[in-house]
């Protein structure tokens, strides 16, 4: 096990609906101190490869794209999903619909952020039915940029976000892919990865 | 004028309703090295002070919080605006009226993240009204907590919310305090710290 698949074993908590509690340290309660560990991870599996930025999706991708950031030197950029005064001038537009939230989301971005010259690293908390990864990509190719890899801390390996974009040939990296999980035991059951 | 005022002129723009446009390196694009002059400035300012955990509100003082939680060695709590399944237990809430979005949030913490031994230094991108900090300093004293201290990168200064936490005794700094903006001139005053 790499160091997330063994902090999702110590803190994580499996519930009923597929839901992975890792609220402790990854999305609620944020442990910075890993954060570092899992950008430098990150570096590590896109390096030699073209990033000018990273883009997420608010608002629990934001803390580990900021963190991640420090290890490409690149600017962050965030999709909004509420309408915002704080945004005007031509805007992306694409929609998503939210796993967690049982909602859809008209997800936003100001085209003056992402150029066709832009090499974007995608990078969520969560990968589930790949809704939002999905969403953001559509965003960097309506602005004309490149897609150069997404990564994900935690993908669920039962649902089909994973299959689908590595399917359309996108380069994922998920730190840990858990392929089962038992609310009545609590065992997760992690993808083996090189 | 320090390095964040000088940034906003550089870079920010006064729109008419009082908005001011800091999209390209505060709140949709993120400057992250200026993040952490940002983070190495609050360290400064809350030099000596006991500070075990840092509090923010998503969505756009989650980046911030995390790259100044670096500098003080301490975890990040963020409070929810949605409801979600991610978060169970013993809840704690209040309320939150939006100036940016013109909308009113219920916000939540998890109990168990937050005890009475907590030294909460309350952090975010813009202090306007005042209202999401009275939200957070709520939550504080709901989980018997205390506030250290309330963190802000801009704060605009001809609206309430600064002169209403310093009145209740929050020590209160803001790296930027913008006493007058002229949305026909562009031109930003700011109020002189020592």
């Amino acid at each position: 096990m790499n160091f997330l698949e063994e902090r999702i074993v110590k803190d994580g908590a499996v519930r009923e609906g597929n839901i992975l509690k890792v609220d402790s340290f990854l999305n609620h309660q944020l442990d910075i101190k890993l954060f570092n560990e899992i950008g430098r991870e990150f570096k590590r599996r896109f390096a030699g490869l073209p990033v000018t930025k990273i883009m997420t999706i608010e608002a629990s991708g934001i803390a580990i794209a900021a963190i991640t950031a420090q290890y490409f030197n690149v600017p962050v950029l965030f999709a909004k999903k509420s309408k915002t005064v704080n945004l005007d001038g031509d805007l992306l537009t694409t929609t998503v619909d939210s796993f967690t939230h049982k909602t859809t989301n008209t997800v936003t971005i100001s085209k003056k952020f992402i150029s066709p010259d832009d090499h974007v690293l995608l990078l969520d908390d969560f990968l589930a039915c790949g809704n939002a990864m999905l969403g953001l990509t559509d965003l960097v190719h309506k602005a004309g940029a490149s897609v150069t890899g997404i990564a994900i801390a935690i993908e669920k390996g039962f649902q089909d976000g994973g299959r689908i974009l590595r399917e359309k040939g996108y380069k994922l990296e998920s730190l840990a892919i858990v392929d089962d999980m038992d609310p009545q035991t609590g065992k997760i059951t992690f993808r083996h990865q090189d």
